[in-house]
This record gives structure tokens, C-alpha cells and sequence, in this order.
């Protein structure tokens, strides 16, 4: 009986004495009433839009937890009962956070009050968007009754299903490597690290073998890739070493990078902060590398520049390069014919280009944006009201909050030009504002928009947003349909229905371990060292999605610098 | 970088003074000195008397943490590279306590200030006690260069490596059944419990179907049993089923019990109190069941009384019945005369009868007490120093503390009697003391004595008790082999080296869920409810190996209050 239980027991014995007191009046016709209010409900529940949601990742859950459920009819397709705090599984793979600690039941989130949601522990295995259905598969193989494959109808169905790891066809990867997309995986990665020291310090090995056990290689530096060997790096040092003090000098760690520098994705200034952090903590970073293949004892590695390949024994390897795309999205796209893409194209609605009625969130899907120049003309017309040929500056005001909306690249480029509006681009050779512009002004002044066009990366914080963006699309569905609040529609006239999805960039860190870490924030604003962990450890106490989670977050941060990690192997 | 080894930091760097003080004295002859005194080290290691421990459970941890390894060269071979507090196994399966906070690494717990004691993940697959020679398998099966069996030479064994699961030879239990000894058969009953309600709200089931899913059943009515019945309705009352409402009326608990009453091995009011309580609980309690056979769908019992066979389909059971013999342990017992036995017989001082130098401790053994009446003629002879045939009270009073170490039996027997020396035996038919007594009548006082002989149950606290015992031995050895400390040898004369084992019993617990325990303390001293479950906490929390562990399970329990347990399948 848990505290919080015991509070919510007074209120739920009320519904008892309710029932009593529709007992005792019953003789008056009560009995009809409540029978009449029992079918009504069950007509209601059958007028409900349906929604399917595959998947529980970040995009599924803040879907599911912005939806106001009282208008639909929620069903949630997805592999695990729970959701995984993904940006936290690295520190998972050393034991500076437990896996339990990141995890929090889909039921215990989207428990709410003013309905039920479904869920049911399966893979998503056809999506027919023909016919508005999918069908499922219980993921208990082995029980004949519970493995049975279902299928579900939709009205609306959202794609949230994630991505698989990418191997980009290198030969023994799967067999051979570590991956670190689930919670599984970095349970596997803890007792695999701790498996590396233990065979170390056999006896019978020759040092050389030794070595090689505790030769610990992660391919791909990016921001995953990193922080594993950050972790692993200080686990090693703070923890291990003391308990396996007989091999502690045959340690080594390899990072290796196809590119020219570790963390590309960030600012100059952090990746070569990270280089050198690396650096002087000894971590091997080879840079221009691309991967052959691999075997269970041996990593062979083509260097870039030389066209040499050498190969490196080792005793764990890390493969956290790329995201590829799971066979339910391949299977789906060659029906809407999106076929050979890696991920699913969407509007800027996130609905799947060729299905109005399926939307696609996080990484499996990237929004195909539309071209400014693709629509320059039909903008133009929609502009000129009085058909002049010319549009005059009123004119022009007229539609730029609508521009600005549906072509978000169009803020961008401003922002590159460092003007504040499209007027500003409208001047003559001498950099005076024109007062009249024709369809060729028009159309050279925005060509270069299009540049700025960029999809955007397969984060945490782009999945959560989308989700919850697309909730609050479904929660004003309705309203919407009368008052649409999106931009004109320049082609057909009109207006969208919603404003389009549009990204904000929170900024990214990068833990390099020794209790230092490096932030991009906002405003080009770089920071590095102590200070940011400090930074980074209460924006990821503060983004957790229950308080139960984030306490025990906490806790185990502390229980970190009191105890140590733990080196058994469970 | 831990607090603890930042404290610890200060003091390492002494030793680094040292060795340049060395450096600065070295033209003095110093060096000589320096490697001569090296070459002691390596003789005097060389001397140490080897040690082998098999195993790091209760016995083996306790042997290993009040061993004083000055004078050993100590070799640890174990599967596990971590101590499990098994007494909250039951605890973990439904995640009161997390897995984690009940093990600490085993080297953690003997790095010792004054040497290393090497321990090895692997099995031992073989004892040759006639080479004195063990031979072990690494437990990394598919690392060809990690897994080479190898062997160790030692000086004295210690045998500490538990027991295994006993089926009884019962058809589809191996398959079919969880078990519950390891860490990982209680993460594996944690996924199992909850798979158990995932599959039963699949859609396409059958009302049956769910019913099946959802028969918990119970072999054994044991304190694990038991504990594990009362912790599982509590998760499900508690927690389960408010995340899966629909199917909570569906749910059974079926403990099976070939016995006439449940916790057998504890007071009758014990017994009763916790069946009444599963009463109330709506656990079923089926008692005189022999269970007949096990399929992945079905439990098959039958009925003692009646002889009827029933079979139980069932979505989850657990077997917790009974200890079984290791396969290592079958095969030494075999070499050393004891063929056919289900545990190593030892001694009072727990070595193995037919091998001196190899002790047994833990549920792998059991002490064969020797018998009072086989010794009773050369107690007498030993007694009568002036041989006149008849001992006298001072003669009696000379031997009658050697008599009650030497056979503990002894002391049973005297209470059973509300007698408090042996002399209180020798008296006439009147009740008055004897002043003199002949052998016929000396054997007849004592003929009863044998009656209270009793073989010590499976339980940590045996095994941690004769782990600590033999570890003082050990520290005592060479002390004791001049200075001898146990009783006299009625046989051979002389004394003892060492005070044979005995088992100070300290009172067991049965929690059995909703906050009650059971508990039975020395002194005959029975109790039952609430307040007895607060004494089991701070009993367990007191008795956790590490600091650590003690931190983490309080604070389970604590999150347990205030969040609840999680249901997240990981």
C-alpha cells in the first residue's frame, strides 16, 4: 500500500454510495435512465475517431501524454511497456545511473482521467494504409495463445516507431558489436565491459591476450560515441582499477571517426575541446577511418587518407554510427511510393506524404519542406490583389506573416542576410527600398531561400516536440476544421488548417567525463567544463518524464560519488 | 572520482616519500638491503600455505572477510563475481528491492589492507582431494582463449559452493518452472510476473485464456514460498492492477504444499497465523498436493488423501522446494566414500570425513555429529584416573565441560530434561545424587543423549555462522597447533586443536505481506504483525554487507512507500 494509494482511497469509496442510492430509488424508473445514459455512452465511444500510436519512444509518449483522450479512441502498439530516457543510456552502460532509474511504465504515464488508453506489448508488422489498418504481433513468441497476430483499424494512425541501427552493410557488425539504442543494450555493454576485466585476469593468458581483452572500440563519434567512452573512461579509472589493480596498465580505449573531427555536429570550439579532453586522458582518437569489417577478435580499419587497412584485435566494440530503417517503414513506403528513402516523408504537418490520414513523428520520418520557388509565382498572384503585375509594399505586408510561416527556411535566411524582413530584401542597386517589385524582383530577391533548407537531426528534442505538436493538432482538430489558424494557402486559397510544425532548438551537450561537459546553447552561446555538468545535470533531472524517475536520477548521481559505481556482474 | 577515494588519495602518497628517500641513501648499501628484503617476500609467499575457496555465498563471504591473509595465499573460484543478500531475493522478484542494491562485488568486499586475494570467474568442474588439486572452467563459454580449464594446487579447500535446485525427479520441472537461488531467477520471475498481464489483456483471448495467464502458482510452502506468495499479492493488489484494470478480477495465487501445514520448519502459531492471513488475502492454499508433473500449460497434482490426479493450467510457477546436490560435490562424495549421500558429511569442525585438509560449509555439507553412547566407554576410562571402576563426583566434575563442548547434543538434552549438568542425571531412584557411579550406570543417565542429535537447516545463517567459524580456525592455526583450545580426545587422549562448531540459533522471519511478519526469536518467543515487520527491516538493513547495499535497500523500500513498485519489462 503505498502512501499515494492510500490518499486515493477515500475519494474512490464514494462511487459505492451513488450506487446504494440509484439501488434505493430504482421503483421510480431510474433503472431505465441509467440503461439510456449506458447506451449513449457506448454511441459516443463508437462516434470516437480512432487513433493507433506505434511506438513509445519520445514522439509516441509526449503525443500521448498532450492528448486530450476525452474525443478519441486511443490504441498503442509498441514492443516495451515502457518508456526509456534515451539520452541518459550511456551513463546506464557504466552504472553511474541503474536502468530501472530511466525507465517509467507507458501505463503509469498515460493513466488518465478522462479515459482509458490501450496498450498492447507488440511489433507493428504491415502497416495497410489502403484499407486503414495494421497488423500486430504480441511480442511472446514462445506462447502459442499469446503470440497470435491482431489487427487494428484506424481513422488517424501516428508512426512513432523509431529507427534501427545502421551497419551500412559492414560485414560482422551485427554479430560482433554493441549497440546502444535500448535499455537492454546497455545492460549488455555493463556486463560486457565487467566480462573484459574478468577474462583479463585469468590465469593462463599470455599479456598479450590480456591486452587485447581489455581493448575497448567505439566506432563513431558523435554524441553517443563520445559520451560512452567518456563513461567508460571514468569508470575505469574511478572504480575498476582499484578492484583489478593487476592489469590496470593494459587498459586502452579507441575511438574511431570516419570524419575529420569527433562531435562534427557541434561547434568547432567543442569538438576540439573534446579532442584534447580525450587527449590527455589518454583515449585513442583515430580520425579518417572508415570500418571494413569485423570480426569476433579483430576490427579491420581502412585508413582514409593512405588507403592502408589495418587491423585491431579487441575485447568490446561499440557501434554507435547512424540510423537506419526498420522493414515495417521500407515495407510502407513502397506502397505510398516513397520507396528507397531511409526515412518517411511528411509534410510540414507531419503527415506522410501520400496518407492524409498517417502522420509520422520522430526518427523514422524527416519533413520534406516545400520549396519557396516551387510556389513563387502562385505567392505573387495571391499577393497582387489588384492585378497590377507589381506588388507594392502593402501588399507585400500583406502576406509576409504567411510566408514567414508556411517556408520556414525563409527565418533562416534572414537570419544569414542579417535583415530583419522580406522587405528589406526588396531594394535597388543602391540598397534603397523599391517601392514596387515585379514577379523577376520577386523571384531573384528569394532565390536564395531554398538554401537554408535543412532536415532536422534524429534527436530526443525534435521527437518530444513533434509529438506533443501533433497532440495539440488533434486537440483543437474540430475547432480547427471551422477556424482554420494555419498560413493562406497560396496555390487553392484559402488556409491550412494548422500552423506547421516548427522546430526550436534547445541546444545539445556532450558529457566528456571527469565531471566536465561541453553545451551548444542557444544564441551561438558555447560553454565547456565543470560548471556546464552542473548545467547538464539539472537539465536532465528537470526533463525527466516522472518524479519518480527523476528521484531516483538523483539518487543514484549521488549514490555515485558516495559509493562508486558497482562492478558486479547482474 | 569518489569521495571516499578522494579521502583515501592523502594517504597513498606516502609511500611515494619512501621510495625517494630510498633513492637519496641508495650509495649506503641500501639497495642490497632493498632486494634482499624483496627475496624474503617472495619466500615467504612462497612458505604461506595455499588456500582454494570454492564459492562466494554466505559461507564462503563470511570465511573470506574474517580470514586475516597474512599468513595465506588465497585463491577464490566462483561463477559470480558478486555476494548476494539472498534472504530479499524474494523482495527483488516483484522489485521492493532492486537486484542491484542486494549484491556487492566480492572484490570489493576482501580487497584487504594486507594482501590480494585472486579471485576467478569460473566453476569448479572437479576436486582431487588425493592431489590436492582443483579443477576450474571459466565461465566465458564462447571466448575460446577465456575459457581453458585450468587447475590450482592447494593447501587446504574450502567448499562453499551451496546447493542446487531439487525437482525430485518430477517430469517438466527443469523446462516448465522458476526457480528462485540466483539474482537472476529473481529478474527473470520480475519479467515473468509482469509478461503474465501483458499477454493476458492481448486482444483475442479468451476469458479462460486470460484466467490461465494470470494462475500464479507456488510449489513449496517454505519460508521462499511463502514470502514470495505474500510479496507477489502485494505487488499485484498494490500495483498491478491499477495499470491493468481490466483484468483484475481475473488473478489467482495457488501455493502447493505436500505437507499439512505451510512454514513447517516454524512454531504451530506461526503456521497458523500465516495461513489465516492468506486466507483473508484470497490466496489459495492447497495442502498434502504432490506434484505430478509440469507442462508449459498445466500443473498436474495429486491429492494424498484421496489419490486424485487434477490438473491446474497456470501462466507462471515457481519451484521452491528442497536442495539438491551439485554435480561436483556428487562426484567428490563418490571419491571419498560417501557415495549416495545428498551433502558432504563433515566433522564438528567441518572437514570432510576422509580429507583433512578439506573443509565443507554451506548447504553443500552437513555435520555428522558423533555419537555420545560410541564414545561412552572411553569417556569413563578417560574419567576414572585412579581406575577404580567407579567415578566419583570430583572425577565427573573433571571432565564434564570437555563433555559438553565435545557433544552438543549434551546441552539439548539437558533442557529437554529441565536439568542443568549432567550430574543432575546420576542420581538414585529416590532422586538424591549418587556419590559414586559404575559404567552401566553412567551410560544409562546418558542413554538419551543421542535422541536430541539434529542436522542444521539450509539457511544463510548456518552457512555465514560456519564461514566466520572456520576463518578463526585459520587465523589460529599455527597458535593452536602448540596451544591446543578444544576438548579432550576421550580416545586418543590429549585435547582437540580447536572448540569443534557450534550453531548459535538467532530466530527466523516469514514476512508475509500487507506489512505483517512472523518472526521467531530465541527464547521461544513468537511474533506476528506489523511491528514484527519493522523489526524484520531493521534486522535486514543491519545485516547488509556494505554500506552501500545498506543505503540502497533502505531507500528502496522507502521509494517503494512513496512511488510504488515499477512495471516496466526490463
Amino acid at each position: 500500500m503505498t502512501i499515494l494509494s492510500s490518499l486515493g482511497r477515500a475519494s474512490r469509496s464514494a462511487p459505492l454510495a451513488s450506487k446504494l442510492l440509484l439501488l434505493g430509488t430504482l421503483s421510480g424508473g431510474s433503472l431505465v435512465a441509467y440503461s439510456d445514459s449506458n447506451k449513449k455512452e457506448e454511441e459516443q465511444k463508437q462516434k470516437k475517431k480512432k487513433v493507433v500510436v506505434l511506438g513509445t519512444g519520445w514522439a509516441g509518449i509526449s503525443f500521448l501524454k498532450d492528448l486530450d483522450i476525452s474525443s478519441y479512441d486511443v490504441q498503442v502498439v509498441s514492443p516495451q511497456n515502457y518508456f526509456a530516457f534515451t539520452p541518459l543510456l550511456p551513463s546506464v552502460t557504466c552504472g553511474t545511473v541503474e536502468a530501472r532509474s530511466i525507465v517509467e511504465s507507458v501505463r503509469n504515464i498515460t493513466k488518465k482521467k478522462n479515459g482509458e488508453i490501450e496498450l498492447w506489448e507488440a511489433d507493428c508488422v504491415k502497416i495497410d494504409p489502403a484499407n486503414n489498418k495494421v497488423l500486430c504481433q504480441p511480442v511472446f513468441k514462445d506462447d502459442p495463445e499469446a503470440s497470435q497476430e491482431f489487427s487494428l483499424e484506424y481513422d488517424y494512425l501516428i508512426i512513432a516507431v523509431g529507427a534501427q541501427v545502421n551497419t551500412f552493410g559492414t560485414p560482422g557488425v551485427l554479430e560482433n558489436c554493441h549497440f546502444l539504442k535500448e535499455v537492454e543494450d546497455a545492460q549488455r555493454i555493463r556486463r560486457g565491459v565487467i566480462d573484459c576485466f574478468e577474462k583479463a585476469v585469468l590465469p593462463g593468458l599470455t599479456e598479450e591476450q590480456r591486452r587485447t581483452k581489455l581493448h575497448f572500440v567505439i566506432v563513431g563519434g558523435g554524441p553517443t560515441g563520445v559520451e560512452f567512452a567518456a563513461e567508460l573512461h571514468d569508470f575505469i579509472e574511478e572504480d575498476i582499477t582499484k578492484i583489478y589493480p593487476s592489469v590496470k596498465e593494459l587498459v586502452k580505449i579507441t575511438l574511431i571517426q570516419s570524419g575529420d573531427h569527433i562531435l562534427n555536429s557541434f561547434d568547432e570550439r567543442i569538438s576540439s575541446f573534446a579532442e584534447q579532453k580525450f587527449l590527455r586522458d589518454g583515449i585513442d582518437v583515430l580520425m579518417g577511418m572508415r570500418v571494413m569489417s569485423v570480426s569476433n577478435k579483430d576490427i579491420s580499419v581502412k585508413i582514409k587518407s593512405s588507403g592502408e587497412v589495418v587491423s585491431l584485435p579487441h575485447g568490446l566494440i561499440l557501434w554507435s554510427t547512424g540510423v537506419g530503417t526498420r522493414p515495417v517503414i521500407s515495407d510502407l513506403m513502397e506502397q505510398v511510393g516513397q520507396g528507397g528513402r531511409r526515412v518517411l516523408a511528411t509534410n510540414e504537418w507531419l503527415q506522410v506524404k501520400g496518407c492524409e490520414n498517417v502522420y509520422a513523428v520522430g526518427d523514422c520520418a524527416s519533413i520534406a519542406q516545400r520549396k519557396i520557388m516551387g510556389d513563387i509565382a502562385n505567392i505573387f498572384k495571391a499577393a497582387d490583389v489588384d492585378n497590377s503585375g507589381t506588388l507594392t509594399e502593402d501588399e507585400l505586408q500583406d502576406v509576409v506573416d504567411d510566408i514567414n510561416v508556411r517556408y520556414p527556411q525563409v527565418e533562416l535566411y534572414l537570419k544569414s542576410k542579417h535583415v530583419r524582413s522580406i522587405k528589406d530584401l526588396l531594394t535597388d542597386s543602391e540598397g534603397n527600398p523599391k517601392k514596387e517589385v515585379d514577379i523577376k524582383a520577386f523571384e531573384s530577391a528569394l532565390s536564395g531561400v531554398d538554401s537554408q533548407m535543412k532536415s532536422l537531426p534524429a534527436t530526443a528534442q525534435v521527437a518530444a516536440q513533434q509529438g506533443s505538436y501533433l497532440a495539440k493538432c488533434f486537440n483543437k482538430m474540430e475547432h480547427c476544421k471551422e477556424h482554420p489558424e494555419g498560413p493562406k494557402r497560396f496555390r487553392t486559397g484559402g488556409h491550412h488548417q494548422f500552423r506547421p510544425f516548427q522546430y526550436k532548438h534547445f541546444g545539445q551537450f556532450a558529457p566528456l567525463g571527469g565531471d566536465q561537459a561541453a553545451a551548444e546553447l542557444p544564441g551561438d552561446w558555447v560553454s565547456a567544463g565543470r560548471s556546464t555538468q552542473w548545467l547538464w545535470y539539472s537539465v536532465y533531472a528537470s526533463k525527466q518524464v516522472s518524479w519518480r524517475t527523476r528521484a531516483l536520477v538523483v539518487s543514484d548521481w549521488t549514490r555515485r560519488y558516495i559509493f562508486g559505481r558497482d562492478s558486479s556482474r547482474i
